[in-house]
Formats: C-alpha cells, sequence, structure tokens
C-alpha cells in the first residue's frame, strides 16, 4: 500500500477534517473525492458493524440531481427500471445502461418531489452522462450536483442512534424511504439505507459547511452505545452479496451479468438507454456470465481487498474472475465474489480461482451468504 | 498523507509492476487508475527532470477513440477548436465543453487517420460524456478506449533517449506531431508529448500485456543518460504555469479562466458543444476570472501540493483561489498558480493569500514563470 498524494483535483468531504480527528488511516478515491476505507483495525470495524453501531463518511455517494419539467420522462429515459408507479419519498435501487446494454452505475435513486429526483451513484461520473443526455435529447431539465454528501450510521443498533435523533417515527421507515428534515438546523435527509446488510441509516447533508457540526451530533447521540467510525467494509460487504460496481464487473457486463435482473424492466412502454439492447439479451437466453459467490478452499486471514481481479479457471481454461476474498468470521470459511460463465455456474462446476496464497479449488454459491 | 486502499475497482497500469520495482512512494488515483506521483524524493526528481532524463508512467492519460464515418463531424462537435485544418499525425490542445460552455477537459487531441481520433484526456470521464453525445446526436461512429497506455520521457536529453531508440529522424518532429510505429515488436505510437515544459516524446503502448518490456527498453536504452522513474512534477509544472485541469479550476470554469482562450475559436462556421456560451462571453467583454501566477511572500521549503485550494482575498474579500504553491529552485523564489477575479488581475492588486505557513502577501504575475 503506497501513501496518496491529495491535491485540490482530488476533492475532500465536508466530514474530512472529522475523519482525521478520528483518526482515518486508510483511504481510496471515489468520485475524485476521498472515501474512508479504515481507522486501522478493519476486523474490529467489521465487529462493531456486525454488533454494535458505526458512522461512516460516504459523502463520495455523490448526487446527480435531476429536476425541471421533464424531470420525470428525463429520469425514467437514464433508467432500466420501470419507474411508472414511484412517488416522492421513496427509493429504488436502479441500473443506469448505455445505448448497449452494459451497466455504467447502480445508484439508489430519490424521488424527492414530481420532477425532481437524485441518483445516488456509485463510482462513475454520472453526472457527465447525464448532462449530455439530457442537453442532446432536449430535454427541459437542470442537471447539477447539488452540495449533499451522506454520513451513514449502520449496524444492529444505528436505529436506536437514529430513534434519539430524529424520535422514535423512524422505526417504521421502510428500506430506501426518506424525508427531508433537520437536526439542529443542519439541512439533511435521512433514508433507511446503507451499503450494508446490517440495517441503518443515511443523513444526506444538504449544507458542506455543516459537517463537524453532523458528525458530532452523530458520535454525540452515539456515545451510549459506543458508536465509532468506520467505512463501507470489506468482510460484510462479501457476506452480503454487495456489488462493488467497477470492481465486481468487467466494462461490458450488462445488469444481468452483475446480479441486477430483477431490477430491469424489458416490457414496459416507456422508452430508456438500452432497452433494445436489454431486451435482446432475454431474447437471446439471458447473460453469458453472473455474479455469483465462491468458497475457497483457503485458510485465509488477511483481510485486505484483493488489488484486482484475478483469473477463474475451469480445466485451464478462462471461465470468470474473482474480485474479492476474505474470510468471513461469521461463516468460518473463506469466501468470494466471482463473475462466471453461466454454464459453468449452472452446472455447479468446481473452478481454480487464484488467492493470496496460491491457486486452489472454489465452489460456487448462491449470493449472498449471509 | 494516508495509505491508498487498492481494489479491483482502481485500474492498475500496465507498468504498474515494473513502477513497484521502481520504487514508487506514492500515488494518486486519476481517471480511476493508479498514477504514480514521486519515488520518494521530489526535490531530487525535479532536478532530474529540469537536467537530465526521466521515464513516467502516465498511463491514466486515458484515449477516448472516435472512429467511423462521422468521426470528423463529431470530434469538431466535441471541440471548442478548429479542426479544419487538421492533418493525420497531428495533436492539438483543445478544450472540450459542456452546452454552457464550462470546459470539462484539456486533452491532446490527436487525428490518426481521417475518421479516427484520440482525445487524449485528463481526470475527468470523456468516454461517458463522448458516448452519450455521439449516441443522442446519431453520429455514425464508435466511442471506445482502446488498449493505449502512454509512457513519458521527459527532460532536455530525453530526446537523445529517443533518438537511440527510434532514429535520428524523430529530431526534426514537431510539438504534438506523432507517428505509429514499433520498438522490439511492440506497438505504440510516438508522439513528442509530455506533461513539462523541459522537451520530451510519449510512448503510447498499443498492447497492455507488453508494459514491463517496453518499461526494461527504455530503462535500458536511458541508463546512459542516467534516466530514473518519476512522475509528472508538481514543482516544475509550476514554474512552467501547466493546467491541472480539476485542480487549477472550479467546475463551473470556462476555457478564458484556465488560461486557454488562444485555442477556443468562436468565430468558425462549424457548430460545437459550448459554442453559443463561449461567444456570449466573448460578447460580453470576456471572462471574470484568469489564471494567473502569484509571487508570494512566503519562504517555502516543503515541496509537496497543497491539499486543497485555499482563498485569495483582496480587503478582506474573496477574489480567487490559489491552487498550487512551491518553493522555485530556479527562481529562488515561492510562487504559486491561483484562479482571481479579473479587475483584480488587471489592476495587479496585492492580494492575501493562505499558504501552509500562515496568511501573506502575493504579487500577480503572468503564466508561465519560466
Amino acid at each position: 500500500m503506497n501513501r496518496i498524494t491529495l491535491t485540490p483535483r482530488i476533492r475532500k468531504t465536508p466530514f474530512h477534517e472529522a475523519t482525521i480527528s478520528a483518526g482515518v488511516s486508510d483511504v481510496s478515491i471515489y468520485n475524485k473525492m476521498v472515501m474512508p476505507t479504515s481507522y486501522g483495525d478493519l476486523r474490529a470495524e467489521y465487529e462493531r458493524l456486525i454488533s454494535g453501531v458505526a458512522m461512516w463518511d460516504v459523502s463520495v455517494e455523490r448526487q446527480v440531481q435531476i429536476s425541471g419539467p421533464d424531470a420525470d420522462a428525463c429520469t425514467q429515459y437514464l433508467t432500466a427500471r420501470d419507474l411508472s408507479n414511484m412517488v416522492a419519498g421513496q427509493g429504488k435501487y436502479v441500473a443506469m445502461c448505455d445505448h448497449a446494454g452494459r451497466i455504467l452505475n447502480d445508484p439508489i435513486l430519490m424521488k424527492l418531489t414530481d420532477n425532481r429526483y437524485w441518483f445516488s451513484i456509485a463510482d462513475n461520473d454520472m453526472l457527465l452522462w447525464c448532462k449530455a443526455i439530457a442537453a442532446e435529447k432536449g430535454f427541459d431539465v437542470a442537471v447539477t450536483e447539488p452540495d449533499v454528501s451522506p454520513l451513514a450510521i449502520q449496524g444492529p443498533k444505528a436505529q436506536d442512534v437514529v430513534a434519539d435523533l430524529f424520535g422514535e417515527f423512524i422505526r417504521t421507515f421502510k428500506y430506501f424511504w426518506f424525508i427531508e428534515t433537520s437536526l439542529d438546523g443542519i439541512p439533511l435527509v435521512l433514508c433507511r439505507s446503507g451499503w450494508s446488510k446490517q440495517g441503518g441509516f443515511e443523513l444526506f447533508l444538504q449544507d458542506g459547511s455543516r459537517g463537524k457540526d453532523l458528525w458530532n451530533a452523530v458520535a454525540a447521540a452515539g456515545a451510549k452505545y459506543d458508536i465509532g467510525p468506520g467505512a463501507p467494509n470489506h468482510i460484510e460487504r462479501v457476506e452480503s452479496g454487495l456489488l462493488s460496481f467497477g470492481g465486481d464487473n468487467t466494462p461490458d457486463s450488462n445488469p444481468f451479468e452483475v446480479g441486477m435482473g430483477r431490477f430491469v424492466d424489458t416490457d414496459i412502454g416507456a422508452q430508456y438507454i438500452g432497452k433494445a439492447a436489454l431486451q435482446a439479451v432475454v431474447a437471446n437466453g439471458g447473460p453469458e456470465r453472473l455474479l455469483v459467490g465462491v468458497e475457497v478452499d483457503a485458510d485465509l486471514t488477511e483481510p485486505w481487498p484483493l488489488p484486482d481481479r484475478t483469473p477463474i479457471t475451469l480445466h485451464g481454461e478462462a471461465v470468470g474472475t474473482l474480485s474479492a476474498i476474505v474470510h468471513s468470521p461469521r461463516l468460518g470459511r473463506t469466501i468470494g465474489i466471482a463473475q462466471i460463465n453461466r454454464t459453468v455456474v449452472e452446472a455447479r462446476e468446481t473452478v481454480d480461482v487464484q488467492t493470496p496464497t496460491g491457486t486452489t479449488t472454489a465452489q460456487i454459491l448462491d449470493l449472498p451468504f449471509i
């Protein structure tokens, strides 16, 4: 692991100084912005996430806002999922595709009001994509990146922290639903969401100058629950089978090949980018590859991510790639995430994978593991 | 400075292993790819660049290829510069703008043949932008990112190294001109270019599997000139006034506000994105801000980049931002790069700047310094 050079080209989050004070040790760059990845002990951060509550600076989940008279139509055109029944206050996990049906992003789409939406994006600059599409297609919309930075509260005790901060009513929130509200005068959107399967909320800070205030308010309310700083956790996300967009998939993957088939609506009347290509995938019998779990015959103790995808072979032939491998404390096994040719997946073949400790065999399993 | 977490989401370059072997110590992420920024001694790397020759992994300068029957028209539409007289083998420094005339990138555009171009891009995903524009505008082109990764050879002795590798004919190359050629069977494009003002070439490797071979061939040929590994150098780029796109400018800057006015053609017949907005800037009397040099009344010894833009004030009012500050060994002075309101620049006011050692005064100067 090298040191990262921080320059003005790489954006800092509203919580940047707070994360430094909290002892951030490792970072990545995501949407040209600093993303904390650890505070020094990935295993301890995992335990806190599984059994307690953690707070994460996930400002890198930038919002691309579509607003204006044509926002409903424009947002549907950008999205490979039926949005016709979506209401204000609701979020949906969606795929955005290019004209060839290749997935460009897997955001949470949030409908704030009629004709005002946020794509809460993974790592790929959808602001550029959406601006270009809207302008050339002639939609009467504004495409902007508003001053909005999410702070996640995750873990089984997250609901208690958020109830103490906002009120007991939050316990009835459905997943991905949200409200616009404020905390100590800090404007934010409160959403039941977050990149873990341990439960929790994200506070979408709407005033970047108040980052330290929001961080401190959450830390204070969480103290009695032993809240601590954390980050999207590599171990938990593998156990939970959460897609790391751009990491688990190749640039030419379609949504069916990254486990998002159930969010793709190819039979609706509305037009959207990539629809014909996705219909052709279905008509031709489905995707060529699938995102799956693998149980690996290895005893891996190092919790850090694979730096790169490694080849998966069957009888010496390349049949896929491994994008993550961890020892699962809850399962007591070494598991990973892989994209593998569908014929191999359906036959449940035993494949060969390259791991940090050598080449070994692996069994194909369904995601999520837990 | 924190450690960087490398995952499959962040691409490695064809020279990645070679840079590790060469002792890379610091990196950044640029176009979602690892970019070496130092091998441990930024000042020594500066001296080598100024007086000798260095080799840089600049694979992060990704190519966006526009090819097909409408490539000439599509490329012009994407570019705020007259391309009508461009010929194959020629490169041009260009601005790409959005529909509001805001600059999105400052690539070198290379015309490989009629109807085949590369935008050799700065840090912003123009592949997404160009794909969206081409598809919605209906241009008959393919927009792709080919397997092309530049290796720069920079410094006063770079020409000798490249002449030894390719032949004496390379000494007559004009700036930004190039040829397709090969070295030991490694396909590449050889261009007189590079992100320094010390002279040199870039070898655009066209087969990612041959990165180590190309690195070793250049290192071997350069040995007699004491070539060494380096990276785009922060000190030299400030002295030379080279734009760090995304660092020196705000997201709403137009090309006139980043020193690219002479590359913007607003009076041509061809249509391009942002033309009307750029014509309006001219008609309204020109840009509101300018990119300038500043000589700072401070004695700065730490050569590392500012992590963030800092405010520039005049009589307490915000009038711009400082994006870089270094001690110039060649000038013996502390200098920086700033974007400042035009009225302040034209009056050559003495401004106040925030530096790592405190607030002090600064004089406005023209770029480049040297």
